[in-house]
């Protein structure tokens, strides 16, 4: 799984039947400075997050299993909120 | 998942058997700015999208999912047409 | 998927037995000028394409699915010979 | 599979109700001269790792098959606690 | 699936239960010119491979297609001993 801030919507009216009414945001990974790292995903949401949140999401097949279709075509979904990262000093 | 513009098509008259009547088309990713990034891919069409409109696609296993054979060897797949996307401004 | 050039041939003697008479073919995948990208792969051919023709490829789990043993411990497959690749222009 | 540094950790009160009880840690992962590579990942623990130790990790769908509930929407799991890598010298 | 070379051993005394009686080997992947690029991995080997042998690996869920026990919570797997690449000159 990766960390990631919530920092946009998308809005698709045309889709595959498995994702009607699965709510869709833009992630954007962060590295351990809790920086931005490489390019935003579309990741679905299933716990009621908001945008400028932080979430950990994860990828692949898997990702479906946090739907109530876990046989809809996604490969991305923020599976819980992150309420604080510990990265201990470096030795 | 990711948000790409379709860019083009592909023609193969030699190919899998569950790959028979299934529209290809080659996607170009965008980043958050929606610019390209990286490299385009093929992904399958089953919702009816043209050269030149903005998708998201889902990679991996689960893109067969979209397909009418799920067990179809595929590994991208457009699942949506996108309307909007909002980005936050950065704080 | 994604396009490549069928460019080598590997042997193996010494396998898993899954992949015992699967042809092994060295790929070398295609960016949107069809210009070399990234590091060729080792892909399973069952469709009969030869070194120097262009393909289109799966990679992952669904790579298997091309295969009578779709139990094999294989990630990447031709799956189609292109014919032709068009690409919009850019507006 | 990859080797990493056990880092830091994740606390997320809000999260899938599969991953309630799963301990989250924040991974590093070396290269072969055991220095830092790429961005670090969040990974489940179910051997006892701490914060310091050198783990081996999983990627992918396969990483739930470290968890009691296989469904869970994770991608990434540490499955042992590294005593001793030994690379050859380059000849 | 990727060619490598076999540098190196890992040794973990605690492990995931599916792992024992495993063994663990570092390998590199190689371009198309037999150079090492990227990260090396931790693969599993079956087939009885030595350091300094050339092998070829697949990843991901089908890596443990490769195992006794098929779910087993690994994603690299060393699955043939490459006895000779052949690559096309470049035309």
């Amino acid at each position: 799984m990766f960390v990631a801030d919530v920092i946009g919507t998308l809005v698709a009216s045309i889709k595959d039947p498995a994702l009607e009414g699965i709510k869709l945001l833009l992630v954007q990974p962060l590295d351990e400075a809790l920086a931005p790292v490489g390019s935003p995903l579309v990741a679905t949401d299933t716990i009621g997050i908001g945008v400028g949140e932080r979430a950990f999401c994860v990828l692949g097949r898997e990702a479906a299993l946090a739907l109530p279709d876990t046989f809809a075509p996604v490969d991305a979904a923020i599976v819980g909120i992150v309420d604080r990262v510990d990265v201990a000093a470096k030795s």
